[in-house]
């Protein structure tokens, strides 16, 4: 049985966590708070991140995101998620790198900072000119998802890749700590209204962080 | 032909090069610095970010460095840098991640934002705080390269792989910008020697990066 190594509002975690859904592969969980890792957590894996994937008795241990998604992508051949030719992996790759990469810095990275870690960490207010910068960075990428929506079914191409689940990903978290304006990103909403609505998001959006509460449209599937 | 748009001191161009030396693919470049993306630029990779490899004929433009080098592994068997059963496959990435992400954030940006950005574009004196910061985060990553060195012939294992490619690309970069101090780093030494006398290797070592002059030692094989 795997044991996923996560934390409830770490992007990387939950696109693995969505991967396995599809995959219908097994696991059980061990939260790992990002301002507490322990040292045998460390010993996991020593770039000290969420998420880590440990089989114990084939004694596997599984650091970094993307190469968990990559692992599981080459030992689970139920329902591929970097599939096609090349370029078409390339692709897939490509668009995975821009949400784990640059969404999750402009975006995801300073509301995790302002929302959860100074709430519940510093006990400090949240700084409004980082929050407002952060929703204003979050239009442009959700700009750029529209533009993908409307020249492809999923955003990487003709069918669901792990593109879609890493864009999800770290969307889920954004809209959670109350960073996403949907006003304008019609086709973005109905991609993730979509994606809301399948089996391996379910237990995602009725997770609550401590004291953090999601807006109230947040695990609505029809927005 | 394909075309390399990098930089000279970006190590993620430089990983790709290595890659690319490696298995004997030819490329020309196209200089583009970070500091003044062009449009056209942006319309070829909408992160922004060296390296992008283009083949006009084909076609076929990728962006992001790890999604270019997966691309060149599937499709150039020729010296296989992600190789081995699923699960060395997943401690290759899991090293390429390491170094791509911490020890670039770590040690690599901010030299080059105290060594390079400051001097040719804000002209600014470096932040020596800073610097000595980013230096003793470099022993930190020596450290662990020399416990894995200790382990197994390469960083990830018993044949050169990504991660070596990886490892090498970010200490390149670093070294030429005078923060890595050797001392106490034997095992990481001579790997790096090992290194720096592949044919792969030495076109990096023989370029220079406009008025930004690297310590004596960074070219010499012999260190």
């Amino acid at each position: 049985m795997w044991r996923l190594y996560q934390f409830p509002l770490c992007p990387f975690s939950r696109k693995v966590r969505l991967l396995m859904g599809e995959k219908q592969i097994a696991y059980d969980m061990v939260r790992e708070d990002p301002w507490a890792a322990s040292d045998a957590f460390w010993n996991l894996n020593p770039a000290g991140r969420t998420p880590v994937l440990v089989e114990e008795v084939r004694g596997i241990t599984l650091a970094d995101s993307r190469a968990i998604c990559e692992y599981l992508e080459e030992t689970c051949e139920k329902t591929p998620m970097i599939n096609g030719p090349a370029v078409m992996r390339a692709e897939i790759r490509r668009l995975v790198a821009l949400f784990d990469e640059n969404f999750y810095a402009d975006v995801t990275a300073p509301l995790l900072s302002e929302r959860m870690k100074k709430r519940l960490v510093l006990r400090q207010p949240p700084d409004s000119r980082a929050l407002r910068e952060a929703m204003k960075m979050a239009h442009g990428h959700l700009d750029y998802m529209d533009w993908l929506i409307d020249n492809r079914p999923w955003l990487a191409g003709s069918t669901m890749s792990l593109a879609d689940l890493a864009a999800a990903a770290q969307i889920s978290v954004a809209d959670y700590l109350g960073g996403i304006d949907w006003n304008g990103h019609e086709q973005t909403r109905g991609w993730y209204a979509v994606f809301k609505s399948r089996p391996s998001f379910r237990p995602l959006l009725t997770e609550r962080m401590d004291v953090i509460k999601p807006p109230a449209h947040y695990a609505l599937v029809d927005m």
